[in-house]
């Protein structure tokens, strides 16, 4: 993937990736991204949810939303996603790190107009957060519609930074008797909590009790 | 807490909360946060580690950091963290939610420079991600302090944003047999691994194997 500058990886390039499969795969292990942007200097940084098509990001909200009307008016923005996959406890202060992978893009939106297109980014979107969910729900009416602002947030360019692994100590601490190693995190799903006003007919779907995110 | 424009809560006021309190609950449930800033229009969010001390957010990284070295200019800065709680499953896809909690802080940083200064805030850092921890490992030497910059992010105004609980349906989706309901989903700690050249006389600490994040 293409990188000037802005996305040119300074610090630790050895963690760091343009590689599009990689950051592609990032980007699909979830479905929270931070939507930066810049109104007379002063910046935002906005959580939402998002779905992945190629090198499109679609991002959805209310047609009022202060973020997306900032957004299709095409202003550069920048969408971070982080994945923190553990604590890296070293035998040093210093050494400690976090296991994580993030992907920073860069680029510009632009509001998606067809109503076709609309449906189809919001069906990626769904999807993206819980694959299946969207085969069985009422679908969006007209009003509904309208009330809801599609963007499509093209990416320009990318970087994807990653760490793994153990920690990696100074040589001479290894002989501190201090406990080293991964704490793995991850984002898991609880105990479902069935509506209250639950149809009699209407079963737990699979993809609700199989549900995984982070891979 | 003070809020003006940049902080005013548009979209579903209800669910937001300028709420001292309620902000610094929110911050001290994680540890990472998206870091935005803007040079010459061009936004960047940046995920990293944090640590609350009032409205302070000590923030720290390589003194070579593209951000730490933006941020310390003193240009406006945001600073946001996410805490993702549950997928809100409902009948009609307009309807589906995310349970969630979120702090939008807006503010700006300056570089922390007495070695004191700069210790006690590494250490606020490090108990912010996993306390108890500093007070075992072997603490910065001068030459790591000098590689180490740490900035203190001062909180101006910010914003909270919560939502919970089970879906919103429209009256008449009620009676559809589609499954609703909430899916919690937090950041677990999973299985231990130790480090392979562990000091024998290095047990696990109560505070690695207790950890919990999120709350």
């Amino acid at each position: 993937m293409q990188s000037t500058e802005r996305s040119q990886l300074r610090r630790l390039p050895k963690r760091g990736s343009h590689d599009e499969k990689v950051i592609h795969e990032i980007l699909d292990a979830t479905f929270v991204a931070h939507v930066g942007f810049c109104v007379d200097g002063q910046p935002f940084v906005i959580p939402t949810n998002f779905g992945r098509k190629g090198n499109i990001l679609f991002l959805h909200g209310s047609s009022a939303s202060r973020m997306l009307r900032e957004l299709e008016k095409g202003i550069a923005a920048c969408v971070t996603v982080t994945l923190v996959d553990g604590l890296v406890l070293a035998r040093s202060a210093f050494h400690h790190s976090i296991n994580y992978r993030s992907v920073v893009a860069f680029g510009t939106a632009r509001k998606v107009e067809g109503e076709a297109e609309k449906l189809e980014a919001l069906r990626v979107i769904s999807e993206q957060i819980i694959a299946g969910r969207w085969d069985d729900v009422r679908l969006p009416n007209a009003q509904e519609m309208k009330a809801t602002s599609v963007l499509e947030f093209r990416i320009e360019e990318a970087s994807a930074k990653i760490r793994t692994g153990p920690p990696g100590d100074d040589e001479e601490d290894y002989q501190l008797p201090v406990w080293a190693g991964v704490l793995p995190i991850s984002m898991r799903p609880g105990q479902v909590i069935p509506d209250e006003r639950l149809h009699p007919g209407a079963a737990i779907p699979e993809y609700v009790t199989r549900f995984k995110t982070g891979d």
